[in-house]
């Protein structure tokens, strides 16, 4: 991937001349059935670039899950950047919100006084903080049925798409085919070091591209990051099901821990979520200790830790991960608080989204 | 009223000038209990300019009901006026959010990347869309201690709060002691033709002056309307406890009609809501008919409609209106589609906040 | 004005039940030559919402004097709280911008990617920063046709419309024929208490009612002010012939007196500036010394000094001022300081816009 | 500089833990003499986040020059994005404001209703549109001071910061000491293929961090763009001198062209600025031949064409570009249409900022 970057063949993409970002872009419009794509820095530009375009006249509401990624993490950027006013709908466990609540939600259609005009759903897939559950063809369908027959528009956070798509075996294009847009991060579970994509139509990928200028994210010779991106895609979505199936593996070895809660029929992707159940237990000390030993984790609760696996973890490093914490648990059982360092460790779980 | 409005006088309030204004703001400050007073063209004003102050620093994220006024109703003016990211909580059926929701909502204090920065919460009292329940004083105390402990302010939607005063027996100045600002209606159940007031410390209505005329609020000899909300509040305060007895008996009414069911213990105030349990009443229906007999309601939900009462509205009037409805849901029931024009009915109940 | 206000037909605006308030509106919609009037709190608000309604799309752009209200003094409320991007040309003295300044000032039809794009051009006519000059029929029409050439509309800021109307000799409705909205000051020269009017298509005043809702200037029973403002417009449009006569009397006036330098030429309608020549005389002081006199005048500027002429000020009235000017002159030429109180002095000229 | 991207130790940025960027920032927070550092994708978020950090308060207004590259080239966005008002001062051919405009523009300090608060002043050094002109540090702390002494802050688009330093033989960090923030650009004639850096204090930089992270700016393993930054700012900050001698000799070249006129003792740097004065030579078609002879120009204006040299471009180049430009003048004065393929050409100059 770095030699892809150092021969990369660049020019300046802010008067839209790198050839590998025009083919790499091309690429991906394709693969995800989309007409256009463009790239951007990151997850969050690739989200708020979509949701500002498709809420680009003053007075816009959103509607989205109260757990979602853009809703949770993006800095609200949204509302703080873009002015478009958030309506929440609870996610279930699995990720989805009811569709009839979805419904209740719409509001405007054609002047109420008193209310924002809704423009746009969003749903994410893989949803992160449902532990990375995939939603299905059939609910994206119908949630886009919803939108086109009320005249909105439907945005995927498909940051993990590629992990929606290899879990439930459906190929990605079709997954995401009810969507307007969608949101793809290369830089996560596929590998690449910088940079997110959005497809959508011609005329969404013209506004984008504006946008995205606007915001700061027109770059020069991108054809550097585009080229590692390229082969991330290429090489790494494969890899995703070895990644599923780790994930089911770490989360059946800390099932055995009997400290811990974890519903392992739950993983149906690269996250491993589990809950402590011993308050003699602090999630930040154990994850602590794990990060001495390189095995990087997150509290993603005051009582439960989150695993993410991509492709750089093996199989004996899942192994190696379960027994840090197999140890750790022990140490913190005893009261022991002496942090050792283990240099040989090498097992990372890199810290999300 | 009237004649007060013409006698009034007056000058250029732009300049800080009119007199009547000045007064009945240094009598609504000293009422509420806080150092002064602004008044204000409307109660979405008055709320707007509340939460934009206390969050005028970029990235800002308010905590509120997910059934507030402020949330459903006000356009999402915070954010699509000015970028404010609205938290939501769950708003019990009593109005008030779980206190430790609340609590678990708060983010930031301090540079978390990701998210926005926690800066206000927001209680509405009494609270329009839980049936103008009241929030006690020991609530608001309890959240305003919250606020206090983490840095944050506390702004009360009192559009209602006399209301809430009154039912609860406590000081309006007490009870609105744990707030930074308070926006008070003088146009909803006081009478008065136009405006609200908020009021808070001298700072922040120093703040709130400049934030009114730049969103236009600014006006020029107004004691034309400060002289009628004076009177308002000096004479209509007193009559809001006739207001919630009558509710009561509109609700003990209405429970009789054994197509609806009225959870008469949960009016506390001055408002009534009630469910159509018979799928051959339709709410739209139900209301235009009493709209023709001068009966004003607005439907709540798909199977609900809300009454309010203010101090028009006599012992009397709360009779004709259950005589109508009483006739409404014969008519209906007989799929009678009649429409008469009632010429003298003189019933009113004005759709509200 | 006050008996029409205490004697007004009214309902509740925000449901549109208003009657009074449609009759004005009606009436203005008529008088202007426009399709639908839309009553507001304020000359600010009354901008704001033409500005944002025309530039309802993020990353829009308007075309403004560089000395124009808008710009100078509306608390740059279309960027601070719209979001719109302003794109000043210089005024020339008699309120006007070149109109190839303009034209080369219009950016971007169609995806330039570094520009905003250019939605609207603000006009101001009488200008006041320009000394109440009037734009004319002609120039207001050529462009007008620039911006339907471009695809732009076009607002105008007639806070003095009537002015000019009046100064020119040319019909209201004529004058603002080539704009897509007009923005009238009832509460300025007019004399009502509160409020101005916007103008323009039904689809144009039906979004700005939205926004005037979401703004908060969205009020409820504004019969009371619409009586008011009727009879300003019907009774005082045909006075303000008599302000400019007096304005141009009162720098004559002021020419007189040998330290000021007037040109007396340049007062057009009912303001006067002048320019103090004498460094002893501070216009800090001159204007506070007047105001002890009951003389309001508007310091406007390092040297100079303003006066708004209105139809409560009288040829006596004029005459008043004058010596009041004369004896502060001489008083601080003499270096005198005294301040004396002298309370039978009644004109009153007004602080303007 | 590819080898050196390939090879770059890289962590994860989004948690701070890429040991090149660090490295990186350190070094530039060092040469530039402020506290700290940031890498940004482009020159454009480099401006916009260091004035909306200053800005962060709702109401904000920056004073800037009117044909600053924030004002015209970066979207507006310091208003669509940023909701911050700009206050245009002229910027005089040298790319200066006239120091007592810019006094006499700042406005509020403390609580006038009608205006915005100026918080911030703009320069550009060097100033693009002025002919990449340098402000000389005398004039930069002019200007530092003027801020200082009202409260405001001093943000210095450098883009070309370096180029001034070396043209005006200052050091980086003396020539930026009196400002607050300064923005470089890395990508642009230092090199590198993608990035600017904004520097300042270190509470500036903490919020800079949180706006970049909310516009969607913080990327991952930013370390293979850090690596090549390092470069560009390590070897080819040396080699301005060169591009700066190369563009006298190329405005002497063009001078000798008689139908051009260019102001060879006004190249102070890498631009060259020139005015084409035969109405039959079209600045688009002109700048198409060039571009077919790989001489890449930009259209600056109706009648004037601006080149600009970075260190890929070698005195022959320079002497080719000549060449190319006069047989093009020829082909144009003769009414030649024949466009060739020259594919030996090979200089180019690249677009812009």
């Amino acid at each position: 991937m770095r030699a892809a970057m150092a021969a990369a063949e660049v020019d300046d993409d802010v008067l839209g001349a790198d050839p590998t970002a025009r083919r790499f872009e091309a690429e991906m419009a394709a693969l995800m059935g989309k007409e256009a794509a463009l790239f951007v820095p990151s997850g969050t530009m690739a989200n708020l670039v979509s949701v500002l375009v498709h809420c680009d006249v003053r007075g816009s509401e959103v509607i989205l899950g109260d757990n979602s990624h853009i809703h949770i993490y993006e800095n609200g950027g949204i509302s703080t950047i873009g002015g478009v006013h958030p309506r929440t709908v609870a996610n279930n466990p699995d990720g989805t919100m009811d569709v009839d609540r979805i419904v209740a939600a719409i509001r405007n259609p054609g002047g109420e006084l008193l209310y924002p005009t809704t423009r746009l759903i969003c749903l994410e897939n893989t949803h992160a903080n449902c532990g990375g559950k995939c939603l299905s063809v059939e609910y994206t369908d119908k949630v886009g049925e919803i939108a086109k027959s009320h005249g909105l528009k439907l945005h995927i956070d498909g940051a993990r798409i590629f992990n929606a798509s290899v879990a439930l075996g459906v190929p990605v294009d079709r997954l995401v085919k009810a969507a307007d847009s969608v949101s793809v991060c290369i830089s996560k579970g596929l590998g690449a070091p910088v940079g997110s994509v959005i497809v959508g139509s011609k005329a969404f990928i013209h506004k984008a591209k504006i946008l995205r200028k606007a915001l700061g994210g027109g770059m020069r010779q991108i054809g550097v990051l585009c080229a590692a991106a390229h082969l991330a895609v290429r090489d790494n979505v494969g890899k995703l099901a070895d990644d599923h199936r780790r994930a089911k593996a770490l989360a059946e070895g800390l099932k055995k821990i009997k400290q811990f809660k974890v519903d392992s029929a739950s993983v149906e992707t690269n996250m491993v979520f589990f809950d402590i159940m011993d308050p003699r237990i602090s999630p930040d000390k154990l994850c602590q200790i794990l990060e001495q030993r390189n095995v990087l984790t997150m509290k993603a609760s005051s009582k439960s830790i989150r695993f993410v696996l991509h492709y750089q973890i093996s199989d004996s490093d899942v192994q190696h991960a379960l027994t840090c914490v197999e140890k750790a648990v022990e140490e913190l059982l005893k009261g022991s608080t002496k942090f050792e360092h283990l240099t040989n460790g090498t097992t990372k779980s890199s810290y999300g989204h």
